[in-house]
């Protein structure tokens, strides 16, 4: 069966009635799975994660888009997390039998339903139109207050929907993505210095690895520090290159590895990449995997 | 979920109306799944693999052993294959949500069952009632024909059933017994005493490792040979520790590993513990794997 994953975000985090309407509609669904859904008060704001046979998390993220936009009122919205519509974010993630590219076209499907609520939508990544939409936060600078001015401009005419503002609900950006791995590893040295700029070699704006953004965090109360990545591409950017590098690169300053962690879900086919590079496995398949036997049964 | 692993092998495989008449016990069932059934003609064998609710798996096995013992004539029978009964061997193997303790319940219940059908019936492995039933091959020694006589002694008194050979069916086997891990590992010499001697190291019975079998094979072909092992309780013996241990070994003949193999079906923690291992990866989870999110939905 065909699955993808999608992360919509809503802007209500306090009222938890809302909340549960906009969850109850990617619950007891036919080939759709509500993985989790958080609510956080000072973010005001809910992450919903579902999984599940392409046409029916279509239609349930086009169900929760009519809920969310009459129950919130983005004209009264305060919250931390940046934001610019009352359905924020509606990102597209491939997992099983699809890829990027079907998912662009999920993606336009319901930035298209969406538009038609008469509600601005912006493609991003994968589904950018172009290249200067491909980065949320360029997409979303000057939130929904500012969305106003910035929808007039030429540059920002929306992909779908009217080039207005629609003060209740605000706009919304849809997008295509390849699953995020967070993969974050431990030094251990309490040298803020040496994790940055490990994080700077390493990553790929900085000359290293194409799909992996990092970071030099410190974690004082360990007394380590720490290169906090995003692996963007798990199939070209492998999570055992990115420690690899890190490795490696931590070598010139006599610092080893404490440990790592991974943050979150991902899927199987990342942790068997990277053990099949350290086993030097030859010829493994997922469906060796007893799990993915029992999946849809 | 509670799910239970069983490998019943019967003791047909040419004539493929029966063949598929067993399968029909394990089809379309509730909480029951048919991963794959392999009738093999030179055995003149069949082997069944599914997994499933253990209530669910066992009242399947029991329909079968019904429809086998009807249908399967073994004083008839030719075959390649040790054998001693019309359903030869019923592994209970734990899978989620369970444990060997429980399998071995899981063994005795279908062994009564068989029993009151008038086969005698040997429990062995980790369901084994005396150690020297534990071993398969020394249960099963003699065959069909031997067990005539064999049943008469005190010592292979049935653990159920009657203490007589049944002339149509046989006897049977019923075990309980932990997931087994096929893994190679090839190295870059053509000399098979090579391997030989690594695999006689690493193997419990030579001084290695508690729950690692091993022997040494030649791959001639690819002037290569094996230390092929069986892993038969991943969770004490991780497949990590088996490699490094041959890795080891290898050294004090110069000799690399050229690349391993993981055989056949392996539970997704066997994986995760030795990448975990290579990638230092502190408190991961099978959780945090998508597809075991999308088990049983």
């Amino acid at each position: 069966m065909k699955r993808v994953m999608c992360i919509p975000n809503y802007s209500e985090g306090r009222d938890l009635d809302v909340v549960e309407k906009i969850a109850d509609c990617f619950r007891a669904k036919e080939n759709i799975k509500l993985l989790d859904y958080q609510p956080d008060a000072d973010h005001n704001r809910t992450v919903v994660e579902v999984i599940g046979e392409p046409k029916a998390v279509i239609d349930a993220v086009i169900e929760s888009v009519k809920v969310a936009t009459e129950l919130i009122d983005m004209s009264k919205h305060k919250g931390a997390h940046p934001r610019m519509g009352a359905v924020d974010v509606v990102p597209f993630i491939p997992i099983t039998e699809t890829d990027t590219e079907e998912c662009v076209e999920f993606a336009k499907e319901v930035g298209k339903a969406i538009g038609d609520m008469g509600i601005p939508v912006y493609l991003y990544e994968d589904a950018a139109t172009k290249p200067e939409r491909k980065n949320l936060a360029k997409v979303r600078k000057g939130q929904y207050e500012g969305f106003f001015d910035k929808i007039k401009e030429e540059e920002w005419k929306p992909d779908f929907g009217p080039q207005e503002m629609n003060e209740k609900s605000g706009a919304t950006a849809v997008a295509a993505r390849f699953h995020l791995v967070a993969f974050n590893v431990n030094l251990d040295t309490p040298n803020v210095e040496i994790a940055d700029k490990i994080a700077k070699t390493v990553r790929h704006i900085g000359g290293g690895l194409r799909f992996v953004k990092a970071i030099g965090l410190s974690l004082e109360e360990k007394g380590q520090t720490q290169v906090s990545m995003n692996l963007v591409n798990f199939e070209k950017t492998a999570i055992y290159q990115a420690l690899e590098m890190v490795k490696s690169e931590a070598k010139r300053y006599g610092v080893t590895v404490v440990n790592t962690e991974l943050i979150g879900l991902l899927p199987l086919q990342a942790l068997i990449d990277s053990a099949a590079y350290y086993m030097q496995i030859d010829g493994f398949s997922s469906e060796q995997v007893i799990e993915t036997m029992l999946i849809g049964e």
